[in-house]
């Protein structure tokens, strides 16, 4: 059985694309990146995911974002990739990560090193993060030459290949796409400032975009919202 | 003042990069990585050569090494990359990493975009490591073009720069260009199985890879061994 690493954080995103990883045969090996004070609540979504899926291993990565300064939403190079005005109104720390999908796709690089695999899957979109240069098809492109010239497998002739089979998909298309799957929406988190038992706000710019999500899908969102 | 991220591990290559940043006018950002059970030896080299080298700041990233599975030592994939045999001989832990120049350019690029950088300068070889992939120059121009996808400063037409100015120098010519810029090698730390003291081997694979660069280079090695 084939092998690949899904990158999963545990939001509508990344829950369909491991959906169709394992829809297309492989065995799926889920990579999270635990980061900030949002982690347990993203971490415990991912990990019921991972399971309800059949991931065969899930692991996380610890990744410390303080490194390089909590004034990476007032930088000037990072105010427009994050919506930090969104996430500061929201009282939320630095979600920001500068380079964060190299950092994300070299890790699961080295797990595809080290378990043999030769495909990663990365639920980018470049719809929904028009403002994001690192979710582009030329990136995601960008980065699979690298993986080739990277690895010992590339060098003596396998194909790695970077999937993002969400990329050009609006959030509506991957909501039906993840029904067809039999993707349990219910088990997704994507609040940036939820309560203290992890319920989302419905008001935060990533609850909206979900929410218009399964408007346009004409499905109603599983989750429950606190402002209900 | 041009701003440029150097990888600074504190041994011979690094801290000759680091001088050969400064001395072409860069303020520098020196970046280190801590991992397994060499980090505290390694990390205080790496201290004192930023500071010697007049880096504006220093910074070390916390990785998890054992993320993946210690068996990566073991791994077909993994083995013709580390020198693992006599790394596992000195009784070192695991000190390979999968995609380890992935990672390491990732995370530098976080910073380069923090601080407004263009330019990130890493010490790698082409000759001593002709086993792995990831030092050749078609590996540092795929991660160039891929850091001008990934960031806006890129996008909007900045060009990023990979620097490796050590790539197709042997150990002994590195020696002599760390010597004409004053790089004081005593302060430097290659050694896979030091003393409680720091102290290095002079046994060991990168001790005698070393050892014979001085040599090349007709110098003596400032640093004291065990074994002497």
């Amino acid at each position: 059985m084939k092998r690949a690493v899904v990158l999963l954080s545990g939001g509508l995103d990344s829950t369909t694309t491991l959906a169709i990883c394992a829809r297309e045969g492989f065995e799926t090996y889920a990579l999270s990146f635990a980061y900030g004070q949002r982690h347990k609540i993203e971490m415990a979504a991912a990990r019921r995911i991972a399971t309800a899926l059949g991931a065969h291993e899930h692991r996380v990565a610890e990744i410390d974002l303080r490194l390089f300064g909590g004034s990476a939403l007032t930088d000037e190079v990072a105010v427009p990739k994050a919506r930090p005005e969104d996430e500061m109104k929201a009282g939320i720390p630095v979600t920001y990560v500068p380079a964060r999908n190299t950092i994300f796709l070299a890790y699961a690089l080295a797990w595809t090193e080290v378990i043999g695999a030769r495909d990663i899957f990365i639920g980018v979109n470049a719809i929904d993060y028009s403002g994001y240069p690192d979710c582009r098809p030329e990136y995601i492109a960008a980065f699979e030459n690298l993986a080739n010239l990277a690895t010992k497998a590339g060098v003596e002739g396998a194909r790695l290949r970077v999937h993002a089979p969400l990329i050009s998909l609006s959030k509506a298309e991957i909501i039906r796409r993840g029904m067809e799957l039999g993707v349990d929406f219910s088990l997704t988190h994507s609040c940036y400032d939820p309560d203290s038992n992890g319920i989302a706000c419905g008001q935060c710019d990533s609850c909206q975009i979900r929410l218009q999500g399964f408007r346009g899908a004409g499905v109603r969102d599983p989750i429950p919202y606190t402002g209900k």
